[in-house]
């Protein structure tokens, strides 16, 4: 068995602690300077804020000034902050992560380098160890539809974990599963990086379909469809133009995670609002007021971003993107923007 | 502008006449022996029963007795009948429609032919034509994420024409077509004619995750997305071994359809009632009770005789498909059988 240190006591940190645990490895899990309360919770026996789930015995909780000791004597290292604490940790946690050599990242985000261009997490990271020095890890990106309260509450979850090196995904893959866990591992780091924040942001356009049947008090079933559909679509083609395969975002990470996301979550609800006639602001404004954090509004500068370096026709040929961009900026009507967005275009002579 | 005979007044067949006569032609709806209390409502200017919208204004009733009047002259056929009803209808109306040279077809399904082989419904109706000494028309096959009310009622809708040679399905396609029923013309007809009874079948899937939510009182959406990413998957394989594209599957046809059927209607309803505890034998009594058609318990039947042919081990390949066909049977513990189907297999060294 391994000892296995978690970066991160949020909801998906502390989740991953119930397969590891269940197969017998030491855990640690490393509070960031933003986690006390957390660590406090875990400490106290309670359920984790989170995710409601009280996190297993035998987790070590180790806080944020006792980094070194964390990665001590580590054969494994996850990644769990939120894109914005990826920097701040990696560059502390980058020497004694060099040395492990291998590092599983639920992370997810699209992030700038210095020269402005958005690019997928790893190799973000893998820039912080260059410009550090150091050899950079192996990266195990972890993705797919798995929501950390059922992680953690140990129901059935399907998930995904890709490396470059297949067999490096395989082995830290074997590491991790459980009967209820269960991974597929994967080759294509690229369809499985941008499906992450992308499903996000279009599971907002899922959101205004169901704020037009909230507003209407009818169902915009077809439109929902028509807009899960053309979501995978360009998923795929941004997964394609980056080199990544479009079976991925076909499968589990894709539109498996879409799936999830359009079913409950936070970026639907926010979408939901702005559908059912809220303005986005607002939509936003009272989000926050709930401690609801919306990853895909903040995802979609990455997503429009990456869209413009891909393409130079992006409105053309992601319009989905487009339109969820256009009513978020106040410029466009959630109805008509979507049928523009979602619905093929008519069958000319 | 055209004149288009419907033949069929149920769900579909009426809300069809919605797009037809924004579009300015003359349209008939010709209902079966079994109609006849539909066209009551109709021509009584009622809600249709089962779409609840009114057909639009100029739409001309045809009772059953006056099939040849009500072909006489058309320019197109639309069917629109139950699976159950096409060869009945077929039957009867083929030299007309032999003489008009294309039929666009709404109904599905996968019917037995004389050596018992399960066939797509065009095969079907093409082998009804041939039977009679009649040349086949061209068929245009009519799929995709596609509610009869929000069509009725003339919201967003995205649906998928679908024809051996291209240019009918896109003629077919550019008289129907509207702002709001836009249509996706393909030449892939195996693809969408497997995806529309296959997603009838998986849904059931997709309602024992639902069940299992209601009988917890937790969300298995994990779980959910599992089922539909490996629905998805085994909906392809399938299309694939038929000659269809794995292509169609991954968009309107399969995934979008799905995603509507996931939602709403009572194949997914079903499948909650036995994942919340129902038998399967009581699920089905309970929903005849309410009138309620499910045409994912008719659809597994031709699903699991296909599935058979094509493929050896067809267990093993299509596990999702032989879960809920287990389930169905009694033999199969829902939250068991879905796990093992639709998580990964475990990773081995």
């Amino acid at each position: 068995m391994s000892t296995v240190t978690i970066l991160g006591a949020g909801a998906m940190g502390s989740a991953l602690a119930t397969p590891l645990v269940a197969r017998g490895h030491a855990v640690r899990l490393w509070g960031t300077w933003l986690d006390d309360h957390l660590l406090d919770a875990v400490e106290a026996g309670h359920p984790h804020p989170r995710t409601g789930v009280r996190v297993p015995a035998g987790v070590e909780p180790v806080r944020s000034g006792d980094l070194d000791r964390a990665l001590d004597g580590a054969d494994l290292v996850v990644l769990a902050t939120s894109s914005e604490g990826v920097e701040a940790v990696i560059t502390r946690a980058a020497p004694a992560i060099a040395r492990i050599g291998v590092l599983a990242v639920t992370s997810k985000g699209l992030l700038p380098d210095a020269s402005g261009d958005v690019q997928i997490l790893p190799t973000f990271i893998r820039g912080l160890f260059e410009a550090a020095g150091l050899e950079a890890p192996a990266i195990v990106a972890v993705g797919g539809p798995c929501k950390a309260n059922e992680v953690a509450a140990g129901r059935p979850t399907a998930t995904v974990y890709g490396s470059t090196d297949l067999e490096v995904a395989r082995r830290v893959g074997r590491l991790a599963q459980t009967d209820a866990y269960r991974i597929e591992p994967t080759a294509d780091v690229v369809g499985l990086e941008v499906s992450a924040p992308l499903k996000n942001v279009y599971a907002i356009a899922l959101g205004y379909a169901d704020g037009l049947a909230e507003r209407t008090g009818e169902p915009w079933h077809d439109l929902k469809a028509a807009v899960f559909a053309q979501a995978v679509r360009e998923m795929a083609a941004i997964a394609e133009a980056l080199g990544g395969s479009s079976a991925t975002v076909f499968g589990l990470a894709g539109t498996g995670d879409l799936e999830v996301t359009g079913l409950s979550g936070r970026n639907r609800i926010y979408g939901a609002r702005i559908g059912a006639g809220e303005t986005p602001a607002d939509a936003l404004t009272a989000m926050r007021a709930a401690e609801q954090t919306v990853e895909g509004a903040a995802a979609i500068v990455g997503a429009r971003s990456l869209a413009g370096r891909l393409f130079d026709d992006a409105a053309t040929r992601l319009p989905l993107l487009h339109a969820i961009d256009a009513v978020l900026d106040g410029h466009a009507d959630p109805l008509r923007a979507l049928t523009e967005a979602a619905l093929p275009e008519a069958i000319r002579p």
